[in-house]
């Protein structure tokens, strides 16, 4: 390829709006354009990235036996109001009249077309296990598109469901995708990726894969163990909150007039934050409050509540929190009207004693609280079913590690692949069934698998990058060899790069070559923004000794001068060399 | 692949609906399935065969210099409003509102994405000429969809545009294109396709080639001449209708009550249909009226009145009418309004003698019509400026081809790709410009390239099948080799299939392999549904002769026998062969 013909200006200037180096840098390399919020177009440049990233993705599925389909972007509302998800996936979800006043969506992901094909075409365990997958179109209404190709609104993604006779199966298979995902990502030139435990959604099944890209830029926040390599996203993750066990006070009733934060409880009664007992109250999406305890010096993860007690929940309206019994700024487990609501309790509150917390009166606290003793020994049976023991605290730092006890480490990162155990929940949602051997009808068992495609390259520049443009690994680079060519005004030298450029396109290396008229120090700064990772350069001085000169983007060593009549068998060499260490995983 | 896992099964009935033997087959084949109206997904063996469409066509765009990019679905009702888009399109347009409540569209097709992108990445006569394509999602809310793949509302297109700095650079590389496109169908195993002239739509450039797909199912009518080989869209075809100068005789106007069809006239007044001038009425999107004539044997194409008023034009309202001066059913040249309206006058009209034409007046007609003597020479400077005389006929079976004079032969066509030449429209619309050598501002003047990727499938299969199924060319069908296995419980063939399927595999043959325990007439009538071209059986007899019998799809030759140690090399030069077939273009 000639720069002089490539579509996509590089930009000296940092472009508005652009925080992130990934964001900026596909920027002013001309590797993509932003149409609109979270909407870009990929020039082609970024687009030859995409495509190599596409083509290792489809080489790792179709080695797990995936078949390769097409599932449309649009579907009716009616295929989506199967599983309810057409209601709970509210405004991410972009909707649609047609001509005809029929209400359309566009897929955000694609469980229910999925099943849609499964439903006709699987029927008999003999065809199972099965896996199906696309790359294909995501549409998404991100209230806060980010980071270019970070969080879009339209994006690219390789997303594949596997259907299987039982759990033990989908679990083989499960494990067979989780090392095509290593690979595939090692392959891709991802050095600094886990894969880390995750939530896995609402009524999803029981164990799910989060792969991250570890960066201080990312979204998420993760927990590791430094020691056994224990990993979770923070809103999976477990700690065993190792607390005190002192004697048991007597329950005391206080005056605490306007105290209505733990910051302000503290200070009024001198105690830690550790010795309180934080109220956050959520309401499921038919309205049942959800009163939530969290020792006072953790927060609660909502997504963690969710799963507990089987429904999305958003934050409580003043009238849920009057309905449970509560006060806000004074809520506490006992006096709540268990009648009317659910109370989630962290293990944190059930371990600990003494604790200070609301009175569910206005002004009122409790002091030397203890969960057993004062409330939950105190309800019957119909009542202790309206209150759920568990997990809902956030890890952090230096909390010990659930499988090692070592101090726990945070780190941040972006999510590039997910794998999810789906359980029967599509199937048996949109009446999915095959026969079994003994002829009975059977719900598959489901897993999907995601990979963000789009995302996967600022992803892989926001880990490889200096100041100066990314330094992209050679399976993705969009060219094998940026070739400059300095004085080209001498026809001579004009000549002979044409020549080596025809040449060396010829042995297949693929070649960009920067034909335009361009100042070095110009030709240098583009190339640092091209990011490709091996480059030769031709003037008049190498070819005085028949030479070029060959760099790394990397600087993984410093540059050489080779022989013209050689350098084609060089790269050959070096480039074999290279990918062998992407592909040998 | 083995069958016994391929996700898709076979129909044995006809679906209904399936009109088109290439909707049939791939329903029944287990290519594709229906989600909605216009809305397909692409089962494994339907994307493979998708696959090999779109790898072709992307090399035959390298080959012409093209750089591919990836424009986005959706875009803001802004950038279509550009070039007053957003409301000629009408609601062949996807609209939606996001969660903001703004405006997108679903692109339908890509020009003003591409200017876009164009606008800001070419700035200089250096860059150009300069070519991006895609293959993308395109939108269209097709009143009728049909035929499956056909015409659908979501489909999957390649759409490529060029930007130049002359008309003769750009006609230079439309020849390219032209014959990139020949390449590119005779590669993916096209037979009878031609190119035809076309229609190039409103405001657009001068020339245009539509490639049709010759069937007798196909939408699109079409002119040919079997002697010259000149072809053309309906739309498009002009033709000297050569008509008899008699003398002229003198106007005559006749009471005509109830009166109001060519045929009536005819009829009352003993004359043939070519001896009157019919009225076609239509009016601009502004309202504007345009009264057109044609002879009355002839029919008016909507799409040449639309050319040469510049402006779409729709049937006209009954005040529209009234407007123009006009009467329902005695409708003539003379006595409009020609202040308020348009009048197109079709060749055919001015070279006729003596026609009898409407007189404007309820029940009234005149006779002995003659265009000069009676209308146009009786008209102002002014008033001539309001009457068009063009070619706006459709032509016919008969009529004299307008090259070389054979009497042209009228066929059907399924259009499977166009190339336009677009002029500076969309680059004045949207205010792209580059700096020509003398640092002037330029509009590149651009072309467009459009090959519709899923309907080709179904097009090949109406023009190669059978009564059984598909017979499809090498280069896009899913598999290369079908091998069928007869009395695969005995334990030898069984050990044998699979020998001769992982040895072929590792051949690098791609092999579909029916590991089913299915009896051998339906295994054979699948495999004839799927239409592959090569098949090989295993039985227990050819394997007691150490065989495999090998068949051909398309039986253009007898099966033969061919020892068990040779089929693998055998099978190699046949595909070989096979393939030299099709690239040798």
């Amino acid at each position: 390829m000639r720069m002089s013909k490539l579509v996509g200006r590089t930009i000296k200037e940092t472009p508005r709006d652009s925080e992130l180096p990934s964001h900026k840098f596909m920027l002013r390399g001309g590797f993509m354009r932003q149409y609109s919020a979270g909407i870009y177009g990929l020039l082609p440049l970024g687009m030859r990235c995409v495509s190599k990233i596409e083509k290792i993705c489809k080489e790792e599925m179709n080695a797990v036996e995936g078949q390769e389909v097409r599932m449309p972007c649009s579907a009716t509302r009616e295929l989506w109001e199967e599983t309810g998800r057409y209601q709970t996936f509210g405004k991410d979800m972009m909707k649609f009249q047609d001509r005809h006043e029929k209400q359309m969506v566009l897929n955000p992901t694609h469980e229910e077309p999925v099943v849609y094909l499964a439903r006709t075409e699987i029927t008999s365990y003999r065809q199972l296990p099965v896996m199906m997958y696309q790359v294909q179109t995501k549409f998404r209404d991100e209230p806060r598109p980010r980071g270019g190709l970070i969080r879009l609104r339209e994006f690219t993604m390789k997303d594949a469901y596997s259907f299987h006779t039982s759990e033990e199966d989908l679990k083989q298979y499960y494990d067979q995708v989780f090392n095509a995902y290593n690979r595939f990502f090692k392959r891709t030139g991802c050095k600094n990726f886990v894969s880390v435990m995750s939530d896995n959604g609402l009524f999803g099944g029981r164990y799910s894969h989060e792969f991250q890209m570890l960066a201080p830029t990312g979204e998420d926040k993760l927990i590791t163990c430094p020691k056994c390599k224990y990993s979770a996203n923070e809103e999976i993750s477990t700690s065993p909150f190792v607390t005190k066990k002192s004697v048991e006070l007597s329950l005391d009733k206080v005056h605490t007039p306007n105290i209505k934060t733990i910051d302000a409880l503290t200070k009024c009664l001198s105690i830690s934050a550790e010795q309180t007992a934080k109220a956050v109250i959520f309401q499921t999406l038919e309205g049942i409050p959800v009163v939530s305890f969290v020792r006072g010096d953790l927060e609660v993860i909502d997504k963690k509540v969710r799963t507990l007690v089987k429904s999305e929940v958003v934050t409580a309206t003043h009238d849920s929190i009057v309905k449970a019994g509560a006060i806000a700024g004074s809520t506490g487990p006992m006096g709540l009207n268990l009648n009317n609501c659910f109370v989630v309790v962290d293990y944190t509150i059930v371990k600990s004693n003494n604790l200070a917390t609301g009175a569910n009166e206005k002004d009122y606290h409790f002091t030397n609280f203890n969960f057993e003793r004062d409330f939950y020994s105190k309800l019957n049976e119909v009542e202790k079913k309206k209150v759920i023991i568990g997990d809902i605290a956030a890890a952090r730092e230096g909390d010990p590690c659930p499988q090692c006890n070592e101090s726990l480490k945070e780190t941040r990162g972006i999510e590039i692949g997910n794998i999810f155990h789906l359980g029967t929940k599509y199937s048996e949602g949109m009446e999915c069934t095959y026969l079994d051997q003994n002829g009975k009808k059977q719900y598959p068992i489901m897993g999907c698998y995601g990979i963000g495609i789009t995302r996967l390259l600022p992803a892989i520049i926001e880990e490889s990058h200096d100041d100066r443009g990314p330094i992209l690994p050679l399976p993705i680079a969009p060219y094998e060899v940026h070739l400059c060519v300095l004085n080209r005004k001498e026809s001579i030298i004009q000549e002979k790069s044409e020549e080596l450029y025809i040449k060396l396109t010829k042995q297949g290396i693929e070649v960009l070559i920067d034909d335009r008229d361009e100042k070095p120090g110009s030709q240098f700064a583009d190339a640092d923004l091209f990011g490709i990772p091996f480059r030769i350069i031709l003037s008049p001085k190498t070819f005085a000794e028949g030479c070029v000169e060959l760099k790394y983007r990397d600087n993984r060593i410093e540059p050489r001068k080779i022989k013209l009549e050689e350098i084609g068998n060089v790269l050959l060499t070096e480039i074999k060399d290279e990918y062998k260490k992407y592909n040998n995983v």
